[in-house]
């Protein structure tokens, strides 16, 4: 079976259930008899939830693994059933590093590294290297992976995750991938 | 005195003669009497131009104290006859590489870092910072910073630069800040 | 005294209170001793509310002079204990309909006639002349005129009076002209 | 046959060839046995050009009903060897006349009556109306028209027939409808 995505994105206003919705859909999916994973990037620049307070995101989750990361990974671990790894949550900082050590390292020789294509098919290459991971004990890869990107759609601070995704759904083909946005939508009574 | 900045931007299509207005801009205020000094800004994530191909940007420019830099800086050498640091030239790359690593010794402790306050803060205060090295023999600080964003507004690129730069004329103050657009204005003839 | 403008403008949703904003600045200002009238633009194709629904925007309210018009004027009347005409409501059909048979006359014989800047033009000369209008028994010209835009910025239907206005405040002085934007900011509690 | 629509629109600069386009275009499809028709689209609140300098658009073209047009009318006419009516030429005017007669005639009555559907709807149905309408000898309908819309992508004249083309390729149909759009493509030589 060819893996299908899921990504779930957020408009106008964040803290609006993002997190929820993308757990359910899991949730659903998984009922049906798929073998779901999940991934939540966080465009912020620190490389781990470590260095964040409890009152910005709510609790840091700590994995199996000993990664620190967003409290949306543990969500995901009990709806689903699952045992994530640290690799299941990007940042911007981890993707930044990465892409600046391999710069240093040479590995774009001669290139002049940009966000476009450099770090976009980096989170990509990333996003398909962790839904392959198998996550429960069946040890099987995964039919689907739920990608939950953090933040608000028109930030200066997803761009790049939103220019990766757009690419993405070539990438993988427009059947294998699903976008849920979800947003205000304001609604008033009489006028 | 107070420092004066002045910003040179470009649009629509790069490769237009920012660099040539930016020196020539500089030039004309150091016959006037004035200090000048100058800041290349390359949004790409390469930590300097030495691991760019000559191809792509032209030769890479080597300064007194080794670094490898744009070629802009070698026309800001000549035409303002001043000696620059790797400093006067800012890349993606070294922006988001130190605040990545003052994230990781601590020095954000609790908070979540992001492209705005962050990165733009490290960004301006690096401008800051630089403006005030004394660039040729009379050790004396300049009076004017040139500043030249490499790319063209409207990149994703160059996104948090633009911002940086928004932000910048506040710090300063209005008065203390010019910015020069170079833009490709088509014409057209009998129609 | 130089007559003084206020523009009441809205965003995001309609039916936020564009109007009960305008006809209270309009008591405040009252208040204060200065003469105060009021227009309505409501930028639909209609010449005049007589034949709309009451369903869609409330009772047609019927000016002293048998105008047929938005009931937000009824407001103003009540507050501002002022009478006003029919020049005091414009409409997009109104002042399309004038540039278009001005056009066939030869007002413009020869030119091109555009919304930039025939319609832009005609709205700012309606609005200054229906602002000199005295409209209570002193019979003495207003000091400051309240208009209010109906609709939403960013829709097509109210660019034309969007861009209008925006080449008023250059027309009247800036110290001449205030703009009241009402907007959905919205909240979201514990996330 | 169903009948197959091709639109041809300009972007950034006017004056670079959209009538020479859509002539081509509109030859190219007759030499291949098709019969064709045209529409050019004038967002100008002109009824006609007859009141249009020849300094402004060039010649005003009279067509055989002595509809005085654009000159591209000419051009169709000369290409694709048919005989226009004045109906071919459709312009901002035209159509906000015709709405706001029929609203005062009561034809939208009870309705607020708006750029969206109003005047797209009848910008569409006009279209539709004028590409049965037999141009050549033959008396047959033809099986292709071919749209020319006159200004830029952007303005705010042509904003309305800009959406009502976009609402038009679903009343149609996407396998009916073709969009050519010509545009300034910058290129620079060396940097």
């Amino acid at each position: 079976m060819v893996k299908k995505y899921v990504l779930v994105s957020g408009g106008v206003i964040s803290g609006i259930g993002k997190g929820i919705i993308a757990s359910s859909t899991g949730l659903l999916l998984k009922t049906m008899g798929l073998k779901v994973t999940s991934i939540k990037i966080d465009p912020y620049l620190n490389i781990d939830a470590g260095t964040l307070s409890p009152l910005d995101h709510g609790e840091v989750f700590v994995l199996n693994d000993g990664g620190e990361v967003d409290l949306d990974l543990g969500n995901y671990e009990r709806y689903l059933d699952v045992t994530l790894t640290r690799s299941n949550n990007i940042t911007t900082g981890k993707i930044y590093r990465d892409v600046i050590e391999r710069e240093r390292k040479g590995d774009y020789l001669g290139k002049t590294v940009q966000v476009v294509p450099h770090i976009t098919d980096a989170i990509q290459d990333w996003v398909e290297r962790v839904a392959t991971i198998p996550v429960d004990d069946s040890g099987e890869e995964p039919d689907v992976c739920i990608i939950e990107l953090g933040g608000t759609v028109g930030d200066i601070e997803s761009a790049p995750f939103v220019e990766a995704m757009r690419q993405f759904q070539f990438r993988v083909g427009h059947d294998n991938f699903a976008l849920i946005h979800v947003s205000l939508v304001p609604t008033i009574g009489s006028v």
